[in-house]
């Protein structure tokens, strides 16, 4: 169950049948893979379990994984038959589906190994995680649709840009690595927070190559393309300047544009205002819906100031930010604000929204 | 909260803004009462507080809920204003929500309290939880929308069915009664299982007159239009008589089921076979999706039976039962069987499908 749920992440959902909705399962002399591979990404892994006779099958993912579901918690052995369907016996069951020889089965791309870093599953899963949702929607601008994975010496970085806002995540890697820098689909690393579930010491090896990524980690390859293109220059866009800097409680400060954006719909898209007057900050909402203002308490250096934004852009990235307080900088309405820590291992980068004075 | 939650249990789900989707806050001289009322069903409860100074307000259910959900866990200050908005204070939060004055609220309708009935919160919502699944969705044969509520001496029936199969739950009360018949609105009986929190030492007394059904319990008050018409004899319908009789454990024949189910779509509909013979059940679908089957031990009286049914009618009367083994009763493959306790405290009829011999 566990290596079905594990590749089920590469099937497509597209409603065509054929291989891209199956998993393989391919008993050779030595080892038990399940693969799945609908084209963008391919994941491969190995199950423990003994091989009466080598062979292979390639069946409907969905109904596979909701039978195995079902199943007792026994021992299930699996055969085929000439017709090409699997019989699943477990204790008292026997289940007939209909499979495919797997002849025809898209196997997993060869990825050349020249270039490779090491990191935490824990590591990986948690910096993704705290990017992934800033990523572009938008197919038409392909590049934004995916994060850039970039490293330099000891250091990785990961960014995702939609236009209005860069969410930028820094670790510091094991060993030092000639640079490198990918941009890689949401989509894969979307399924890859949902099957990384090693702890802080479990590693996972990244290879590169001009085309593909492939992540390596316990009994698990993972391959996706890349996105080809050049990704933006992200540290011209980046500045430490700034007119205003303010520290305020996170849990505070979430709580409460969370109840203020209830006040804005699709049909009414207002701003939340924050005005920054000496150590407070007056945040407030005003639709057709109704209106609300709140106080909060912060502490300041630099000028007061007045300005506009999306809430949803401050919540999604504060949700991330595992900091009691955080720090965010400021230098005119019409200037992005980051909110970011001292040593940049985090950096939000947000765009004001434009409010009628 | 609490209290928005319990009446927003009467709010309706239609789009058009109008009093049917508000709540009454209700502050008169002596208590604080919010109230919804869609028609259908009203609901009214009392809340805790200081009332400063009396007056009303009616407010979006939704919005309203929205909100005080998201306030910081602490006291809130309502206030009406000229312009008939609701001002909401907590802490440092300042709301404010159009509103309209209530003056054309509907409040609950005046209900009679000639015919009573007292019984446990927890029964309560545990016998209609147990037989709702089998009310009909189908607005044509509008009683069987409902469950009929048949009080005789000191035993309450509660009985729904579809016209595929009758679920009855029968309680013992602590006192006896005249006889009395109602049919209550499924509606209506879904949204009292989602209030009814009491345990069993929790009373909720049920005031029954030709149009209206009244619950009254803590501090709420529930009060819904019943059905009109005659209800199905039901009586009529059952038997004591069996050829075949098992018994069978329950967790291990619904496990059975739910995997067969999982062979039968809404394109390709067809029944689980059930072959029982001496002291083993076989289990078996075959649908274009594959197949299935699956022996079981039972134990046995009577004579053996081939029969089909729609697994769906089976697992949720399996579901509903806290037995570790039923005992069910069958006459052939045409006519209904049953799943019942010796004390009949507990009735599935359900009828088979008709299979190729």
């Amino acid at each position: 169950m566990n290596g079905i749920n594990i590749v089920s992440k590469a099937v497509s959902t597209k409603s065509t049948m054929s291989n891209l909705q199956c998993i393989l399962i391919e008993a050779s002399l030595s080892e038990i893979k399940l693969i799945a591979n609908d084209i963008e990404i391919g994941i491969e892994t190995k199950i423990e379990g003994n091989i009466l006779e080598a062979g292979k099958i390639a069946i409907d993912a969905k109904f596979f994984s909701d039978i195995v579901r079902r199943l007792p918690d026994s021992e299930i052995v699996i055969e085929t038959n000439v017709n090409n369907q699997a019989i699943i016996h477990c204790e008292r069951n026997e289940t007939y589906i209909p499979g495919t020889s797997g002849d025809d089965f898209n196997y997993l791309p060869e990825v050349a190994k020249d270039k490779s870093i090491t990191i935490s599953q824990f590591i990986l899963k948690d910096i993704i995680q705290k990017t992934i949702f800033s990523i572009s929607d938008q197919e038409n601008t392909k590049i934004m649709t995916g994060e850039l994975f970039e490293v330099n010496g000891d250091e990785l970085r990961v960014i995702s840009l939609d236009g209005h806002r860069i969410s930028i995540r820094k670790v510091k890697l094991k060993d030092s690595y000639d640079s490198m820098k990918v941009i890689v689909p949401g989509k894969t690393l979307n399924e890859m927070t949902k099957i990384l579930n090693g702890g802080i010491e479990d590693q996972i090896t990244i290879y590169i190559t001009d085309k593909h990524i492939l992540f390596e980690f316990n009994d698990t390859r993972v391959v996706s393309r890349l996105l080809e293109g050049e990704f933006y220059k992200i540290d011209q866009m980046l500045t430490n300047d700034y007119e205003t800097k303010f520290t305020i409680n996170k849990k505070d400060f979430l709580s409460c544009i969370d109840r203020a954006s209830l006040f804005i719909k699709e049909s009414d898209k207002k701003p939340i205002i924050l005005n920054i007057e000496n150590s407070n900050l007056f945040l407030k909402i005003d639709s057709s819906f109704g209106s609300m203002n709140e106080e909060l308490e912060i502490s300041k250096e630099g000028k007061d100031i007045k300005i506009g934004f999306n809430p949803k852009f401050l919540m999604e990235a504060l949700r991330v930010i595992d900091d009691e307080n955080v720090d965010i900088y400021m230098i005119n309405s019409k200037s992005p604000c980051y909110i970011r820590d001292e040593e940049n291992n985090y950096i939000y980068l947000i765009l004001p929204v434009s409010i009628v004075a």
